[in-house]
């Protein structure tokens, strides 16, 4: 795959060259950026971008699983169709079809309750705390270090949650060095305003995904509310509209190839960061080994279900899920490859080493970060071991299920803030709930199935990989496991939830003195896996411990560089900044960063997912595109590329641009871009974002609600 | 559709503005078009191009199915990979694969000689006989001025073939307007020099056919040789290298994006100047029907080979032959309506109309144009009689020979110049073969259920529509058509091949009087075909008596808007003009006019079609491209694309730069160019050529022939 990168033209080469437009900052570091950010087309202050709690980044809110923006004084927030899916499809019913028709409130009162569980998160606190996580830790080692962070944690997050609707939690930067309690405002009463038909929101669905050009209106427009003490508060017809402490403001414009975009969002979590070692074993042995294994699983679910189309119905969630995490897993393979990304980190790293060889605290930081290094090969020992026993909970059904109950009956009796993460008193109801989907999900014959395929590989370890109570349960060899697994499934009542729902509810007495053969599994596997876990949080620990000295080295060599270094992400608020960029996607094909409703036209087949509604073609039809069209070409923009740096989680993230208005909000990936969780390769990381122009187009010529155009400030033209 | 077309961006909406480079000229027109060349960019004189028998026009040949050019004055040729391929073929053989593994000749003596049926004609006369070829016609009508053009055509082509390796034919130009004597030498020894892997020459295959960017070296190199005495001659080694009049000149540089080019060639045919109604009928009846009838015959091959894989086998080719026809008119279909081809021809002839109704000579011509268009309408009214019964016998195996056998028994018995084309003494030798072929491609029960597929749609034609020798044969309903089938095919002797055999060596005396209920039923058809031919020979003669009224408008109404027309392709030379470009195939997709070898290896998979040899991978990786790389962006060119004007026969066709030399091969169009042969939309029609610093680059260093390079003029680096 080398000769791939060697053989670029000289465009591409070029592209490689170029000052790459990586980097999910921090708000406190873009004072430090200030000469790249004004390099880059910024007009604004970038001291004015450093407090995430402050204007204008505190209207970036967490909302659903991604990022949505406060864009009114009355609480009007814009976020993805796909972010807002649940609402919308909450507020569904067979004579109202709002997923179909999508859904513009006719007033204030015509707001529509979203589901209960919606949430929407005001960042009000991001507080430097590494000296008190660290505090107890000190002299510590391996999992007594990791248990002593998790229990400052705790304390912390105690201390910080005293009033009602404050969520609080730890965010650790730079893998162990820094600590930071963020504190949030969580708001319970979340309502619909507009959403567009799902042909339009979520035009080209599947086929689409991960596609650029693109062509999907996907945004929503929701309104938040609190009680009339102006605190959070459930949905009741008394609340009144949340006054943001900032809002964003719609440009009235738009952008075009080459402009500059900065975005604000927060990303889940990336992995830039992590030794040559590790990129190796992701490359090497962790994608392909994952996607072997899943396919595996795959196999068995679509053979069955062949068999019995009754168990295809009940797996076919399951399936669906094993599909896209083979899906993903080849792509981030696929693109870490393209990338050549073992050899480049490898390199890198190597060239950090012998650099740090040469400075003065070299020789301080070089045994940590050769522990790390070992801790590190050290896993390769226990890895395939570790991921075949992880799967026998996350992808069965009736086994897990007697797993959680099994390990409940160890936790019960602890007090609460002892307790493992998981099964502390908050996560009952979510177990309560788990066990009684596993009766729409689970067939025997299916489950066996499963296990047979994960545990016959596990069988082929060596005895050092292997553990004695996972060999008691399922035996030795092929047959010894055929044998078990019919026993332990010909005898266990736990698939009936009348027992299930006894055994939860009388655990620990009950599930502990069980002599149900999957009890009594589980109860012969605890030991292993509780075992798993203390190691686990031994390296972890260790790592913990010892990484920051890693990434010391690694912040000083950039430094000499010339670089600054992020934080991987960690689901706290990260900026990033770039510019609307073509892709040169292959050889002679170029895609250009912005599209236009032609390509809706393009690709509309009249069936779905290429069934853009009639209201919409025959708007496009008519061509009243004045004051939204691309001013250069006369084109109605629909959506539009950037180089920004995402992940997971940026879904819904407000782009915006020199002066720092809105005018996108971001939706998806290209496929070329899967394995950036891991390398941000610039001839190919790109970003596909919703440009507003459209969004404001619909709302005034398609589908119109010249009162919302009124409260954003955009009024119909 | 027309939503298309009005919803283009701007850019879009520029290139349908601008200019077309449309034209199939033919030489004697390039004069008159001097001023349109100088502003392309052509830096030559147009007078140069005049005359197709002198230089440089009179080295571009006919050969094989397609286009060469001499290139060195030893009678060396250059043509498509594909052009070539049956020679290559040919000369493979199981120890010497060239294939697989392409051919350099060592030496003269080393050059392999072409199969025997391969021909080169080089074009050395081109004279308008208009006056001959009308003059016993005027003052006739229908079937009667068919015949005498007919006739006259004869006498001229016995005429002229007086000499030995002479071949003549008569061109028609303009529907009936003017008429040419082409006369041609023809070679018989063709030789070959260079051809390269088929892996480098077909690189991508079925896969990237019609497709770009491309990345195959579609060229072949050849010899052509004549006898000692310098006249064509077939095979014999004491044959010397033909020294052709003139020969291209290959360029040491290439072109870029925008840079003028233009091509010479023999395009097939093309149906640009067909009336208004006759566009209609292609894209709301011809097309649609042709693939919903072969669609149904496709199922009817697919389903009985599910059940009989023998008959599967032998109906593999006809199967291929179908989709691919499938493919061809669905194309042409997408394409035209793409273009809004019916609406934009209407538009156009009405106003042609308009205009003639405000000239002089506007009375005159008006009659005769009516006529056209009333004839065109009566077509209507047999069309998908026509079609049906044609299929009889081209869908057929045993049908089709039965039909042969008994339409030979009438022709056997009149002298041969008044013998119907296709059943002519020349003519018998390959209905033998034909007949001989039945064996390995026939199965009775596949062709019943195909006749079944044809006539049950047949049946349900109104009566006038139908012919009552059909009905006699098949029936009026479903069961007796059936019926009919099963006695017919059950009573049959034809399916043997000796009988096959001994009746058409006896016919018409054994055929005419058989009772195989085969042959009976042929019999049966026979004055129904015969009167459909008749049919249309009346039908054609009067429209090319008429149609050059339509054309003399149309030349007119194009003169007043400033532009010249050329005749509809016919397979004589032609040269068209235009230049580098890219092309916008969906929105916001650009593709690049020149690929480079970058794409070889990112194409490539290592299995076939994408399997690039190792010798071009590893030269690709040395990357010694000096000389050859483009200089502007210092990558290694492979294929180019322009908006040439091109069809089916125009592969291999030279394509020339500003100066006259040869910068590359035509070998292909893309997908959104098959509607070409009826219209050219500037947004959509280019043509695909293999530049020719990839052959030199692939001459030198890869499998390299320095004497090969030194007689082409262009010496290794």
């Amino acid at each position: 795959m080398r000769i791939h990168s060697m053989m670029l033209g000289a465009a591409m080469a070029l592209a490689l060259d170029a000052k790459a437009d990586e980097g999910m900052w921090l708000p406190s570091q873009l004072p430090g950026l200030a000469k790249n950010l004004k390099e880059a087309g910024f007009r604004g202050d970038p001291k004015d971008l450093a407090d995430l709690t402050r204007a204008p980044l505190n209207a970036v809110v967490r909302i659903g699983g991604g990022t949505g923006s406060f864009v009114s004084a009355d609480g009007l927030v814009v976020t993805n169709h796909h972010v807002a899916f649940g609402v919308i499809q909450y507020n569904s019913r067979p004579d109202r079809d709002l997923i179909a028709n999508g859904y513009v409130a006719a007033d204030r009162a015509g707001e529509l309750p979203a589901n209960p569980d919606y949430r929407l998160r005001v960042t009000v606190g991001f507080d430097k705390v590494t000296d008190r996580i660290l505090a107890a830790a000190r002299g510590k080692t391996g999992k007594a270090y990791y248990d002593a962070l998790d229990a400052a944690s705790k304390v912390l997050v105690a201390e910080c949650e005293t009033e009602a609707g404050i969520r609080c939690s730890v965010a650790n930067m730079f893998y162990g060095r820094d600590f930071y309690l963020v504190k949030q405002l969580e708001l319970r009463d979340l309502r619909l305003v507009y959403a567009p038909p799902r042909a339009i929101g979520n035009y080209g669905d599947e086929v689409d995904n991960f596609v650029w050009p693109r062509h999907a209106g996907d945004f929503t427009i929701l309104r938040a509310y609190v009680g009339p003490d102006g605190k959070p508060a459930d949905y009741s017809p008394d609340n009144k509209p949340y006054h943001p402490p900032s809002h964003l403001k719609l440009a009235t414009g738009g952008v075009t190839e080459g402009d500059f975009v900065m975005l604000a969002g927060y990303p889940g979590i990336t992995y830039r960061h992590r030794t040559a070692a590790e990129f190796a074993d992701q490359v090497e042995w962790r994608l392909p080994t994952a996607v072997e294994v899943l396919k595996a699983l795959q196999d068995v679910i679509e053979a069955k279900g062949k068999d019995d189309k009754e168990a295809g119905i009940r797996y076919a969630s399951q399936l669906q899920s094993l599909k896209n995490g083979i899906k993903r897993f080849s792509g981030e393979l696929e693109g870490l490859r393209r990338s050549d990304a073992v050899a480049v980190r490898r390199d890198d790293e190597a060239a950090m080493l012998a650099w740090l060889a040469t400075q003065p605290d070299g020789k301080t930081l070089r045994p940590a970060i050769d522990q790390v290094l070992a801790l590190i090969a050290q896993g390769k020992d226990v890895r395939e071991r570790d991921l075949l026993v992880g799967l026998l909970s996350s992808q069965t059904q009736l086994m897990k299920g007697a797993l959680a109950v099994d390990r409940l009956s160890v936790e019960r009796p602890k007090a609460d803030a002892e307790r493992e993460t998981g099964y502390q008193e908050r996560d009952e109801e979510l177990i309560r709930s788990q066990l009684k989907q596993i009766q729409r999900r689970y067939d025997p014959a299916v489950e066996k199935a499963l296990i047979a395929s994960m545990m016959l590989r596990y069988q082929k370890l060596p005895d050092a990989g292997r553990l004695p109570e996972v060999d008691k349960v399922f035996g030795r060899s092929p047959a010894e496991l055929a044998k078990a697994l019919d026993r332990i499934y010909a005898g266990t009542k736990f698939g009936d939830e009348a027992e299930r729902t006894r055994l939860f509810d009388a655990a620990p007495a009950e599930a502990a003195a069980s002599k149900d053969p999957l009890l009594v599994a589980a109860r012969t596997l605890r030991p292993a896996l509780l075992r798993i876990e203390d190691e686990r949080k031994a390296r972890e620990g260790d790592l913990l411990r010892l990484r920051p000295s890693y990434m010391q080295a690694l912040i000083a060599y950039r430094e000499k560089q010339g670089k600054a270094v992020y934080p991987d992400a960690n689901a706290t608020l990260r900026v990033s900044y770039g510019k609307v960029t073509p892709l040169m996607a292959r050889d002679a094909v170029t895609y250009a960063p912005l599209t236009t409703v032609a390509g809706i036209v393009e690709k509309n087949t009249g069936m779905a997912p290429f069934d853009a509604p009639k209201p919409l073609l025959d708007a496009i039809h008519k061509g009243d595109f004045a004051g939204y069209a691309d001013p250069k070409t006369g084109a109605m923009p629909v959506d539009f590329l950037s180089n920004l740096d995402t992940t997971g989680g940026n879904s819904g993230s407000p782009v915006l641009d020199a002066k720092g208005e809105l005018v996108g909000l971001n939706f998806d990936s290209n496929w070329e871009a899967v394995s950036a969780s891991w390398m941000y390769d610039p001839r190919y990381k790109r970003a596909i974002h919703v440009d507003m122009r459209y969004m404001r187009w619909l709302v005034d010529k398609v589908y119109p609600s010249p009162a919302l155009l009124r409260e954003l400030g955009v009024p119909s033209k």
